[in-house]
């Protein structure tokens, strides 16, 4: 593990124009320190030194707020692919007053950034009150929450000054693969050929991450396009269901565009009804078990004069015939797709609100921590 | 049971300019059907002729689409509260794909009004194939889900033709409180003290929704002063979360304005930074445990210079001091609340779109029922 330099001097922008860009820009070497020794390629493992057993787990809760949030419906899916263990995700604020179904069997994990969210400290404590085995997944170091809980794993991404949270996201992400390959391996429900053809990929995600913030300009060019539309609409199925709704989070939180996230499939089911010739519409399509039915999700978005713009698999020939725009991004395994995915939306949100004029790094009603109710 | 017509003549407006608006107005009668001969308050029990043992039951999944889906989402928090199962939702495009970890003490509830739905068909078929025994709540009888599942809860809300669907919605929820009884007395999890206590307000819904009708006139007037609006945020919380969510819908569908929902609690994580004097926010602030917590959710909107319509309870001196415009709807047992909360919801909707010239009964883009995925 790289040590962290927690200094303000760290936390300068370092010739970036906003701490939003430049923690953007940090993500291929905060993945780097987010797996840094913990990959064991040769066992197909990760060494995570939990002291809690995984074959004691039979539920899994996560919980979270915002941006952590949609980490831990990452790490459903993921939990739930590689582990088989039964998994829910919630967002803190109804977690801690839903009276949850907890008992010794279930592992709560918080997710958060500072480690200060009171709305995930809480969770947290109702479920250990409940008598669940409880875990963190956690930047800060020495923060509430790492008291709160028996395992910490940190993500190790350096302190996260825009209120905007990017580099965290895509380290809490690197973290439920973490944590889901070791509770598959503990589990046996994960073979180490497949583990170690995941933590390969794995080891190239820093390179990839640079690859896609090189599409900067292209990006800046579809925001130059969109930037004076009132809404979004962002697509994705599955592992890039979470992915769709962070981009439309990011949208949201810094350039004030009412932006919304689906899952694509549900799309039939009512915000159809939305689309037309002014809306422009995300769709993560890149290429994975559901290519083929997002590509039909967005067939129905173009019949209905949607504007589309696709994030796509390097070499993918089909999508440019049926969407307006189309970011290339390098190809990786489908599971890992939304790490390298979720960059080219948080550009797209940065270059949106910088032309719009508006306070990156300050956006209007933002807390970076919410340490009240 | 009264025994519905389903012929065509019964289909008929019957004075109404929209089915839209004759199915919000039939709701009464709709609820009355789908409790009808099925509660037992002497013994705070009801009678759903299930084959099924709730007792052998470990987990539940419920699988639907669309507003069917928050019907579902309601089920989880009453299935958690009341028979402590652990529940999960989802939506079936995603179910069907995500490989579900099923047991043979899962049980999968398929929710849908046609019982048609091709994702909600097949992720029941996913489910089984998997082990899990399996249960349908449907209005269409003798459509293909009644033949997929081993139990059916008929909804008895009668045909349905406004493509957004709001008797559905009503007695989809009347029918999860009905299975969270079941399942919580079955299971020793509810008194019966409790359960009679709930029937007999359950006994009070029609009469309830008959009472919230009358408020047409006022939410006509809300229509008015805020149907130029290009966008709309919908907050609840726990139970009325699903409400919230329902309400952003039918706007969605009929009148094509970006309407967003959110749990309330979660609104500091991202969508507080869209609120602005232009931004109307409808608030499910009835009364119950969450009643407090979600008046300061309407404080922090105010503080942004957000436009309130509240949702209230009678009585309510707060929320006029706070909220722009009040929508009092009678007491009612907090776990009800939405059952009554919706119908305000499902009316604003439709004056909103009538005043817009939408085309109510048959929005753009949208099919009753989505048989193909």
């Amino acid at each position: 593990v790289v040590e962290i330099d927690w200094s303000l001097e760290a936390a300068e922008k370092g010739g970036f124009p906003h701490y939003m860009l430049k923690e953007i820009y940090e993500q291929p070497w905060v993945l780097e320190n987010t797996l840094g020794g913990r990959l064991r390629e040769e066992e197909g493992d990760v060494d995570l030194g939990l002291a809690l057993d995984p074959k004691e787990v039979a539920r899994v809760h996560l919980i979270a707020c915002g941006t952590a949030a949609y980490a831990g419906w990452y790490g459903k899916y993921l939990l739930e692919a590689l582990a088989r263990i039964p998994t829910e995700w919630d967002v803190a604020s109804e977690y801690r007053y839903r009276d949850p179904v907890v008992d010794a069997r279930t592992l709560a994990i918080a997710i958060s950034q500072s480690g200060e969210t009171i709305d995930t400290l809480e969770g947290i404590r109702e479920a250990r009150r409940k008598g669940a085995r409880t875990l963190g997944v956690i930047n800060a170091k020495g923060s509430s929450l790492t008291r709160e809980v028996e395992d910490v794993l940190y993500i190790h991404a350096g302190p996260e000054i825009g209120v905007a949270s990017t580099k965290a996201y895509t380290a809490m992400l690197a973290a439920m693969v973490l944590l889901a390959v070791r509770f598959g391996r503990a589990r046996g429900t994960l073979s180490k050929e497949v583990a170690r053809e995941l933590l390969q990929e794995m080891r190239k995600l820093p390179r990839l991450v640079e690859e896609v913030l090189e599409r900067r300009p292209l990006i800046a060019h579809i925001a130059e396009k969109y930037h004076q539309t009132q809404d979004f609409l962002f697509l994705g199925r599955h592992v890039q269901a979470p992915t769709a709704y962070e981009g439309a989070l990011k949208l949201k939180e810094i350039s004030y565009i009412h932006a919304e996230a689906y899952p694509a499939g549900e799309m039939k089911h009512g915000p159809i009804a939305l689309i037309d010739e002014r809306l422009p519409v995300v769709v993560l399509a890149t290429k994975g078990p559901l290519y083929e039915k997002t590509l039909a999700n967005i067939q129905e978005v173009r019949a209905r004069g949607g504007r589309v713009i696709a994030i796509a698999t390097e070499g993918d020939e089909e999508l440019p015939k049926v969407a307006q725009d189309v970011v290339y991004l390098p190809e990786v395994h489908p599971l890992l797709a939304p790490i390298v995915s979720v960059v080219p939306l948080q550009l797209l949100a940065y270059e949106i609100a910088v032309l719009l004029g508006r306070d990156v790094d300050q956006p209007r009603n933002l807390a970076k921590s919410v340490t009240v109710e």
